[in-house]
């Protein structure tokens, strides 16, 4: 908070200083481009969150491989509907995916008007549900995929990697992806945070 | 927002009605009460989830099962360090049950203090990062529990639990107080949200 270059910086310290009543104006007005910047940026940074969660849903979704080798009474595949824990990822993902486009109009509102408290307060009580989501799709995914790449001996679960390795690689890319959307969703609950505090 | 019974609820309505100045005092400190009534339950929330990541880390952290059969070259023993995810999980909890008793300090100096914003917000970003580490543990836990349990057909991944009954029970113990610790950190964020807007 001390005094920079920068002119969304200083704004605190400026309104001290007395210099008439064009100073205070401009203050103001300095105050409402930087809520506005923040939910400029809260708007971007949705868009990018979107792209993450429908990218790791549908990468997640189209993931299987059939092996070209087959016994007669059996084929080997592979596919995300094998393990629950995959079709969660899914079906949380797409959850997520759907939240933020229908929290994109209340973003464009808080763009409009800077100063209103109610569709950011809304938007960061349903960001905190909606990252608690995304956190536990992706830590679960996060650790079936560890298993399926390096197995366990304790437990003999043997790595599943070798034979499926598309179907691996695939899988990994869509954890990725969330665990993107994860990190998005922190700063936008930060961005938020900033937002409504007084100033 | 609507005016009702409570006096807690009417704050805003009353504060437009011209009755005096002592009417605006009692006003003052009806605000200043809802606000450290948050506090104090923002503080005795943060004591259960104390005990509940406590108590997920130490039941993790003490679950081990030696079977009472043995061969000559191998004992059957199951331990918490057999899995790399559950050793994330005792390490996760341990963490954030440090955090939360780090963090009620700040919580006290909001009871003592309604209305400063600073350690507020403070603690709103610190809960936000921990409510991240700390549903990543419990998702990535829950899905091997899960796994445990009942296995996989389709990777030939055996369910451990007829052995070990034992030790499923105690990890599954562990992986529900760490979730009642994820719940208690979302109503933490939200109460967080609710008393650093402005009134």
């Amino acid at each position: 908070m001390r005094t920079g270059d920068s002119t969304t910086v200083d704004v605190p310290q400026s309104s001290a200083v007395p210099k008439g009543k064009a100073t205070l104006v401009t203050v103001a007005k300095q105050k409402g481009g930087w809520k506005r910047g923040v939910a400029i940026f809260d708007f971007i940074l949705r868009l990018g969150a979107i792209v993450a969660a429908l990218a790791a849903a549908s990468m997640m979704g189209t993931s299987d491989e059939t092996l070209p080798f087959f016994t007669q009474f059996f084929q080997f595949q592979a596919s995300y509907d094998d393990l629950p824990t995959f079709q969660f990822f899914v079906i949380a993902m797409g959850i997520v995916g759907g939240y933020l486009v229908l929290s994109l109009p209340f973003s464009i509102v808080s763009i409009v008007r800077p100063h209103a408290i109610g569709p950011r307060l809304l938007l960061l009580i349903l960001d905190t549900v909606a990252l608690t989501l995304n956190t536990s799709a992706a830590a679960a995914a996060a650790a079936i995929v560890y298993l399926a790449h390096n197995g366990n001996s304790n437990t003999n679960w043997l790595a599943i990697c070798q034979q499926f390795g598309d179907f691996c690689q695939k899988v990994s890319g869509a954890v990725v992806a969330s665990f993107v959307s994860v990190v998005v969703f922190v700063f936008l609950i930060l961005l938020s945070a900033l937002a409504i505090r007084k100033l």
